[in-house]
């Protein structure tokens, strides 16, 4: 079996064994049988205090379940942890994932029962996710070992970004940004301590993984770093890779070490060996999630020319700070561009780049605007901010401006929206989302979202 | 008269005329007179085209209205605009708001139109904001010249922030986060072109309005540094000023010219001056808002030295980060302190700062935790993170903590919330607004937020 195989089997196994699901409501096996219960495949809870657990059959151990299994998940002490891998073996599971902490992570006898865990898993050949994490979720096949409460912690729907993460936390809020933005995911993976399963491996298996065209990943220490670099300069071909890095500085060290047993720092060795592999280097955990959603939704672009349309200036005097910032450029409309806008738009329009539309803007000007600035030659990029709030506006704009975007993804040409307010202005960036156009609040995050599918665009062309 | 009264005759006249109001639902003069008919003062609207307006008896120009008029506000073609000043003088008007752009931003003629209208202001001593904005709120008088409709962005309650900005869509923007937030505001003023108001006289009011205690600015060109900066500094010491410039870069010098009209660059000279007149310098708007918000619900802090509390470490690691970044200090925690902490909680935590409770943490675990770092005399600000989503923590946790507030205010040390997450977190998140906690998406946020009350801090003990 390849690592493909091995790797997909987290996946899509047909049996689970709950090894230490809880009876009791707020505790982590109670949790994580929960929201086991719904995927389709027979899940079995393991505790030898029950018998009965939501009203499935409990085992006290994994042995007498009459059936085979093909994935464990572990939610019980460390301490005991190394045995249960033993009997796992003995049952044929081929996948596990290890919920629990008090590993590595605290040094002294757990970093040692961490690595009796990593030598049984050597030894049987099989594939285990953790410890100190969260475990894996695919909204395609509904597997789900989140201690996190649906309540609590919205699902996404499928799509196409893959999210891998040392820290589970960092996986969960991804995962609900993209809930709420209509941004589907096509795997979610929280690895915590790897004792087995890497980001390389991950990585590798992605690569082929048909669902997922953008990866992104947090990560705290490398284990392998000459391992990681490879793969991600393979994979950085044909998917793009977005990397956000925790425990960079050097006062960060012991925070790494305590978090997930790996040794941090480093920051500025590691970003010139990222930048090698031609991967992103994300600022914060909002700048990883804004590059990734770009990436997901928009096509590459062929150059850094940016136009901008708006109906409030602010935002763009900003956005243009901010172009100069990143290294991109405003482009120069043709003269027949800026014409043809003179013509059809109110003398008191800003007819240049940015174009200003001013307060009393209706959505026929933003159509006609952004369809004449997307056939512009000098044109490679264009923002479009919107200041929804402002009465002449019309809702329907986004909707409108969606009759562009396969013109715009013919031409190659991304299409990204600004805005930012209170509920309103939320629901309707949103539906904004669901057509298709990343929204970005501040216009700093608007030209982040450009450079990295200019970037994107400039290494396919390599 | 004096400037206070001058100011302060915005946010209450008896009487209102809306010159230009629309009875077409869409148009601004629309909006305007309807975000204005709520307001407890008489409102009359002014227009030769129609009788009545939403009911309100219309008259064809402002010497007919049988009443005395305190302000006007303008929603006409620039053209029209000095005239109508001069029968606003006549008619003994004291404050006009200027919504209506066409001045100074397109240049040429319209330049000349900007100069006729100080000319007039002057001569009259009537005080003018704008043009080319969209005027005044004040949530605790009502006063609304808004022209976007309150379900289209909604109002905040009356709270101890103001915002002063020269771009309409910014002031909208911080309006609508901060009722999101449930953070209120004293005062918002969108100042535009600023042919009168300016912000140095805006400053100057602000200091001895009594609902105010923080003051928030974006602004572009000074259009007098000189008497703006010496306000600041005079200014900054009783309040703390927050500012985000926008055009700082040579690039955008074209396109502030062509938003307020005036001249962007400069943007290092400014900051220095910034920095000389005591003021805080923000990032971007979102860094705007988070350092409002902290200087708005906590106390000021005595020191830098940063413990942090979380279920999820992830969030921890890049505060330490971030506290390198931003040269703020990783508290050592007392020996007491420690000893206190391992007593009670799970040999799992990790005891140190940052200390992780880890997943299984709930309410009674954060609360003993932060009690006892709060006392302890080695900490001088605390940032609390949240996996809100994990299942064993009740959501009730930050009511649980805000019992501790009285005794943080005491310490004088800010306590400062993070989490992040989908629809649930997001509720919960306001709840601990409503508490007085201020709460962040990502630990750069909160780190910086901390920053901000260190430096007030210091500013204060000075």
């Amino acid at each position: 079996m390849g690592l493909y195989e091995e790797i997909d089997g987290f996946f899509h196994p047909k049996t689970i064994a709950v090894i230490g699901a809880s009876s009791k409501p707020g505790k982590i096996g109670y949790a994580v049988l929960e929201n086991l219960k719904s995927y389709n495949g027979k899940i079995y809870p393991i505790n030898p205090k029950a018998e009965k657990i939501m009203g499935l059959k409990c085992y006290p151990d994994i042995e007498s379940v009459p059936d085979t299994i093909d994935m464990a998940v572990i939610v019980i002490r460390s301490e005991n942890t190394p045995d249960t891998i033993d009997k796992c073996a003995k049952k044929g599971v081929k996948n596990i994932v290890i919920i629990s902490g008090g590993f590595k992570e605290l040094g002294g006898k757990y970093e040692n029962i961490e690595k009796e865990v990593r030598k049984r898993a050597r030894k049987y050949g099989i594939r285990i996710i953790g410890p100190n994490c969260i475990g894996v979720f695919d909204p395609r096949t509904g597997i789900d070992t989140l201690f996190e409460p649906k309540w609590k912690a919205q699902r996404p729907s499928p799509g196409n970004i893959a999210i891998l993460s040392q820290s589970g936390t960092y996986a969960l809020i991804l995962m609900e940004w993209a809930a709420v933005d209509v941004l589907g995911i096509s795997k979610l993976v929280s690895y915590g301590n790897k004792v087995d399963v890497d980001e390389a491996d991950l990585l590798e298996y992605l690569k082929d993984e048909p669902n997922t065209d953008v990866i992104g990943i947090y990560m705290e220490g490398i284990s392998n770093g000459r391992k990681f670099f490879k793969v991600a300069k393979e994979v950085g071909k044909v998917k793009p890779i977005v990397i956000l890095r925790g425990g960079r500085t050097e006062k960060a060290k012991r925070a790494v070490k305590s978090h997930t047993g790996f040794l941090g720092g480093g920051g500025r060795i590691y970003e010139a060996a990222f930048k090698q592999a031609g991967v992103f280097i994300a600022r914060n955990l909002e700048d990883l999630y804004d590059i990734m959603k770009a990436l997901a939704k928009q096509p590459p672009a062929k150059g850094r020319r940016i136009a901008m349309v708006s109906n409030g200036a602010g935002l763009m005097v900003q956005a243009v700070d901010a172009i100069e910032d990143e290294e991109m450029e405003l482009a120069e409309l043709t003269e027949k561009t800026k014409e043809t806008l003179r013509e059809h738009l109110s003398p008191y329009t800003v007819v240049d780049n940015p174009v200003d539309l001013t307060g009393s803007a209706t959505e026929d000007d933003y159509y006609f605007t952004v369809k004449t600035v997307l056939e512009d030659p000098n044109v490679d990029i264009i923002l479009v901010f919107f200041v929804l709030q402002n009465a002449p506006l019309e809702p329907s704009v986004v909707e409108k401006l969606s009759q562009l975007l396969p013109r715009a993804k013919e031409l190659s040409k991304p299409i990204i929206f600004g805005a930012a307010g209170g509920q309103y202005t939320k629901y309707v960036t949103q539906e904004a989302e669901k057509f298709g156009f990343p929204m970005y609040q501040i216009p700093e995050r608007s030209v982040r979202a450009a450079k990295a599918l200019y970037k994107w665009g400039e290494r396919l062309q390599k």
